[in-house]
């Protein structure tokens, strides 16, 4: 049995999530007349309001996990079950393309377009890396009912202290491609940020077990 | 029986958000020195600090809509009665035009006055229809207690993720096609709005209904 | 008796209160880089947050007031023994004089100093009474363990709804005498943000009673 | 025994408390074309999402003090164990000086560099005296589950109402002598900044004994 419920869920959610992203870059980029730091800014509380509002929203049907680093860690721990990993991934990547597509339409730009923007080199990896083990960290402390503030405070506060602004999740990757803005990667940095992501991940995992 | 305390209730809730709305618009404006992402972050904090709040002091007493598209979909699920529907649409039209006219008077501007401000074309109206599914949806997904903080969130992340900043409320349109400043609307743009509103309201309940 | 214990949690809080307020003006005009919208998100920001906790911290010792507006409608609700108003108001101007002497020293600026920013005209005074009508109306209905939220975003807001960033309270119209700063308020237009601001409370309190 | 889960719980928490500090202000000094108000903006917003979750994350394995100066005041208070104390301290300062550097090592920067921004002078001093007072006051008397919350939002509006951005942590003072940044403190002036903290601490304690 498909849980085509959970599915949708998290493709309605990653799609939201991506629509934020992409979306809040453009919006940002546009109006803040060159000074990156204010489209950051903006880029980061859309980015904190969106999460915390969709984890909460989705939370209860598929657990909200919008990023397939999370679902595959849950998998790992027995709170997914197996069977539903590669659902619950190709829910996210749908979504996050989705989402993409619809901000780009949204702002009245071409739906199909590619990042330009390179994101490479050992600096932005180490800030992916580090991203995502904290990012998984506070989702497997997070009690009941706790996930969607830590979860946007988490990220609120890496899109400033990590200097790749924290992706932290494949499927955000994957939909930033479908972006020529601001907040885009070029689909050619791609494979070295998931990369990052799944060991940072692993790490996570690692120092939770070393703080039980 | 007229409600005639929910019907205040709607009025003066209606009347400080759209106050808050086009008074934060006119400041932002005149403060930003022509940076329009930083006359928005200003906004976006105003309005969502506002809507928490008038959201958790009137809606014991009414519900709190302040948004007739809102009302509407109440009405149809049984949540208002609708013998209702009229007075609170009434209440929170007229509870818009006076929130402008109060900014515009305590801003030192002429208080009737019309927005010159166009704003149309295919990515505005998909803009409002998102903006309203997502509203819709989330405050129908919304448990008792959390709908302020819920849809405060939303609307500041609203305000960046669409390319319309997100009126989402037909009062609003309304309300703010009595400002001829940056959060202002011409009238000859109300309709697009309110009709993609509306529809976005429409596939706002629908998919509530499919995640069931 | 003299109930020395809340004088002195007003005194505190006040004084901490009108510290930030004038602190972060100093602070904020300094880096802004003549950019005045950024000014007042600083200041805006700042303000939310030190509210949120000073109210949080004192409430349980005075009831946080901070404000001779909101300790003359307690007293007349017999929430605060008549005896005690005078007390409270001396303790809450003190603070507030002594909050802005703090926040001189801290920026190396002579201690004593006198605004010279005038505020004064109808949509000054017609923003004070709206602001202090809204504040009253927030803290007469807020139950227990909300005030501090609900004032901290109200006050977020009006900082940007009204035309005169929102002062509120006699005791900051006091304390921001004495800061010829971006904060400051010249002592001769204190008066008639005084008398509004009484006006205004006593508005908040109608309207809490139409509501009931 | 050596309590190892609490030092690494206090070690973590404060590199992560410091890499957030660091890498924010150097991200936000590279974005913010010369506005420091922005920048500081950035660094306020960062630090108060990362000091909510850090603290909510390992408030329950060590305290989550990642601050020696609060260490000394709970071991004087015998909520901390005398013979913690050390480790402890030992714990935050690794912590900090890691997490400096690993901000360091993320935004392509030299790791080992040093502070060349000089900090010092009766109104920084007094500053800092304010700012760790305030700190120690609202950690005191925040009840269980509450300190999260109050330590973010006062430290949010301690970095603008303070003349020194608020350090009020000796660990944050060493950390940041390893940044040559915006956030950084020459090595020259730290002493200056620890003993004001140290003093500010027991004024705190004083001030929460007089409330009592």
């Amino acid at each position: 049995m498909i849980p085509w419920r959970n599915a949708l869920a998290e493709l309605l959610g990653t799609a939201a999530l991506l629509c934020t992203v992409v979306g809040s870059g453009i919006m940002a980029e546009r109006l803040a007349g060159g000074n990156v730091a204010i489209a950051l800014l903006a880029n980061t509380l859309a980015t904190v309001f969106a999460l915390y509002v969709l984890i909460e929203v989705f939370g209860p049907l598929s657990g909200a996990h919008f990023n397939p680093a999370v679902s595959v860690v849950m998998a790992l721990r027995r709170e997914l079950p197996a069977a539903s990993l590669g659902v619950y991934v190709a829910a996210q990547l749908t979504g996050a393309m989705l989402g993409a597509w619809l901000a780009n339409a949204m702002f009245d730009m071409s739906v199909l377009q590619w990042s330009t923007r390179m994101r490479s080199g050992s600096g932005q990896w180490l800030a992916e890396l580090v991203a995502t083990s904290g990012l998984v960290l506070v989702i497997l402390r997070a009690p009941a009912g706790k996930a969607a503030q830590w979860v946007a405070c988490y990220i609120g506060a890496a899109y400033w202290f990590t200097a790749s602004t924290s992706f932290a999740n494949p499927a955000a990757v994957f939909g930033r491609m479908f972006s020529d803005s601001f907040a885009g990667i070029a689909p050619g940095s791609a494979t070295g940020f998931v990369v990052a992501e799944l060991i940072g991940a692993a790490v996570g995992v690692l120092i939770c077990r070393l703080l039980r």
